[in-house]
């Protein structure tokens, strides 16, 4: 199995155990070896007391886009740390993309950037999280399915 | 009104406008100007796929705890960039507290740090916000209830 | 005077009083509005405890370069927060870069990414930086020189 | 020898070849396990282009005080990601204090945060920085001296 075919194989079983990405109602967009594209449309029970997208489901779309580039290098990658910038605000019915860019990657760390995008290009949250890469390999089925 | 009287009906009238907030299962323990202590349970649904809690829980926990307790001051504050470090899983069942202290405040910038920690004391988030404070006031309605 | 070389004489500006920077020892590469790229060489006096590049090295070189690239707008710009990932020790004589990006603009707040690299490309210094921009311009002289 | 003579050791063994936190002119004022508090006066030379304290110096002083406090734990520990704040600038003459507290600790990494005043007690500077801890322990002379 190549290792783009790999990478989707991890990410759907991540995916599939994952409630609250499913709860946030992600779609895989575009996954290969570190590096994935993420969409979400934002609904009302996303909103914070001010009437726009809470901050904690930008951040949480970005974190599900971190997660599933990094896993897809095949070794179990936990996040340490994160730090998110918030342009301008998201808005109920607002379709969203994350799309998660391996700055670096060495053995025992992995550096990604990801940006949260609207539908029209605007950018509406900037991600940079570090993750620390266990020895642990992530257990797929190798059949051809 | 005093200042904690004010600060609290500012933060129960954002709480009520709050649909993710309230999603979260968050409770407020305690409120006073500039500084808020939140309290939520983890449930099965704010797993990712690794059968934890999900980063963006803790980081959405956290941001609400900065966003009562900036706003608690009486002008309308909004996050601009925030960091979060994860020293240990969250899991299921986990009762977590958010405690929101003020670090700093001027007329533009506050800057709040949010310890997330499980009901035994041990830290399971370290966040850190900064708001930009808008001119325009929160208005609540200023008769004794 | 167009965008560019207006841009560059603010930046020229800046530095010519800006003696850490040139204590860093920055060369301005190429300046544009809102984009900076910056050349340094690492010094013995820059070597921490472990006889690797200082990490407060790094970072006031990244922030250097966004100092100058906010500032290129032609408003005041002062950095509100920011953060910095270190993927590789930086060495004693290396040839260093950073390169500043806009990632969003509005009348309140600029957000940059500065990435900092060896002179073989290799990724040293990932930097995200928030300014708040003052509603002071920079003054410089109109003229032709 | 006890722990706190053993942390002494290791960060008087860092600083003495520590050049840049020479050059800052950092002073040791207390050191313990994973904890530590640094003084340091700003100069002409640190100044920005605004004539204010350069971003990087304030950094690099809360930097020197996190690697002082991981390290004194014994491990050799290295600084993966950091993130500050700058709620009110720094002034020439300004003496500066760096009190870096461990918020959690364990097998692979440690989280701790700086806070950086001046002598007036006002809040200049936070910082917050994650680290890798190696396998690599800190060699010290076991002698009494």
């Amino acid at each position: 199995m190549d290792n783009t075919r790999r990478a989707r194989k991890i990410v759907d079983q991540m995916y599939e155990n994952d409630p609250f990405s499913q709860w946030l109602g992600v779609e895989l967009v575009q996954v290969e070896p570190g590096r994935v594209t993420l969409k979400m449309t934002v609904r009302p029970e996303m909103m914070n007391g001010f009437g726009v997208c809470h901050g904690g489901i930008t951040f949480s779309f970005a974190d599900s886009a971190l997660a599933f580039a990094a896993n897809s290098r095949g070794r179990v990658s936990l996040l340490l740390k994160a730090s998110m910038s918030y342009p301008t605000a998201v808005r109920e019915g607002d379709v969203l993309y994350a799309a998660a860019e391996e700055e670096t990657l060495n053995n025992k760390v992995g550096i990604y950037s990801i940006t949260v995008t609207r539908e029209d290009g605007r950018k509406v949250g900037l991600f940079q999280g570090t993750v620390y890469r266990t020895q642990k390999d992530h257990l797929i089925s190798e059949e051809d399915e």
